[in-house]
């Protein structure tokens, strides 16, 4: 079924549009719920500046999120500077949108602050491992969620960029990321330009458990899906045909598998290591 | 500047009792943000359920949240029957709200599916690197994030558990959490009991950097935290003065050292090994 023409249409019509099934309809709902259902990346936006003021409001809502253990471990870098923007830019060819967007921002995970709140207080920093990092990365997940729904339920269209840690080095270079603060994502912000349908999601059986985790039917909610998605928003940018061959229908498991077929990112858990942390 | 009266206050005035300082007035708000930035953890619930539909539909709402590369990399446990609830509030002594909450949920990182679709399309997995782990972790905090802002929307109290961590074997066990599937934080769930206040957060300047990160002000930007901290939301809870000694005040750097300072989910990467991640 595809998505409601009206934005204010019952909450219960946006989630039957993205998941493919009824959701018991309930009482509450209100216009955050119906934005975020809504959700979608967009990557086309107007000539016309986002305010700065309304970009800083943004950044101090999303940072408003929960933080685990309240360590504030994640940062926002807004790249406003021409050049900052063109050096980003240039290291994400495959990206157009974060060059053409109006607004662009970079998430961080920062371990760096609690590192030097022990070095002030004196007592030693007894947690140099996985969850130093894992911490940090997840608290700037929170914030960059946060931070697109706010905008959303404004107007704002937003896409993230993960390609920004395919350089991650050059990338902190150019946004002079010190030891122990790491880009998880870049954020481009504009007001939309044109529709985007909303992208359609796995089956709710396939994410969502009742006490156990079960994937015992994770074959057939995939196929399902690929047959539900191929229906009502099919992928049409192909990738490596000249490698893979030319398979039909071209579904969302045959894309990311293709997309996953070649290395990306292999650099990642080396800068990680180089910028101070210890992943045991 | 201690935090409004009235819910509906102005958007600014919220942030300005968040952070402390005033943020330029823009003239685009609504109830989402003002929502979000009224966000605070709350651990004391009514005696009264929370419709299993209303959890299942904030789910749903939560996982229309950005997915990277459309990899939909995020799953969440609903936790109902009281013997699989009873084994999680075991493992959380520490918390226990979890135990007394109306709702429990855990959130995961689930880059089981992606292995899985490469398997089904015969495409290999050149990507098993730290990346994987990291995409799927950062996924789930994008889908807690979104989780809690929806339910806050509605009034509903929640509070993050990443103690859950503490016991990862233990809980993955309990949940029959499959490989490459791992917890990333429980939620409490609830209407609210009582009244809690906001926590102040780091001024804006130690989190929101332009066109470059620069930290040369961290220090001060603690002390004045610790102080605006402490004037407005004191610590009460003291860790350990019989090893630390009982410090005053006892300020927010204070308290983080302290639980820093001893060691906690040290069997945390070792987990995530086990369950088939490398982490290179």
């Amino acid at each position: 079924m595809s998505e409601p023409k009206d934005p204010a249409a019952p909450l219960a019509d946006w989630l039957r549009a993205r998941y493919g099934e009824a959701i018991p309809a309930v009482a509450a709902q209100n216009d955050t719920l119906r934005s975020m259902a809504r959700h979608r990346t967009m990557r086309h936006y107007l000539d016309r500046p986002v305010d700065p003021a309304l970009v800083r409001t943004l950044c101090a809502v999303a940072l408003a999120a929960p933080s685990k253990s309240d360590l504030q471990q994640a940062d926002i870098v807004i790249v406003e500077d021409a050049g900052q923007r063109a050096a980003l830019a240039a290291l994400l060819p495959d990206n157009p949108w974060a060059r053409a967007a109006p607004a662009f921002l970079v998430f961080c995970g920062n371990n760096r602050r609690q590192r030097r709140v022990h070095e002030l207080r004196g007592h030693g920093f007894a947690n140099d491992h996985l969850d130093a990092f894992f911490n940090a990365a997840v608290e700037a997940g929170i914030v960059l969620g946060t931070f697109v729904a706010a905008a959303e339920s404004l107007g704002l269209a937003t896409c993230p960029i993960s390609a920004i840690r395919n350089h991650a080095d050059e990338v902190a270079k150019v946004l002079t990321l010190p030891p122990h603060v790491f880009p998880v994502a870049g954020l481009c912000v504009g007001w939309p330009s044109g529709f985007t349908a909303m992208t359609p999601r796995l089956p709710l059986a396939a994410t969502i458990h009742t006490d156990r985790h079960d994937d015992t039917a994770l074959d057939a909610h995939i196929a399902e899906y690929d047959a539900r998605r191929d229906a009502e928003k099919p992928l049409r940018a192909r990738r490596r045909d000249d490698l893979f061959g030319a398979h039909q229908p071209y579904t969302w498991s045959e894309d990311k598998a293709r997309q996953y077929a070649q290395p990306e990112r292999t650099g990642w858990g080396a800068f990680v290591r180089r910028i101070g942390f210890r992943l045991d």
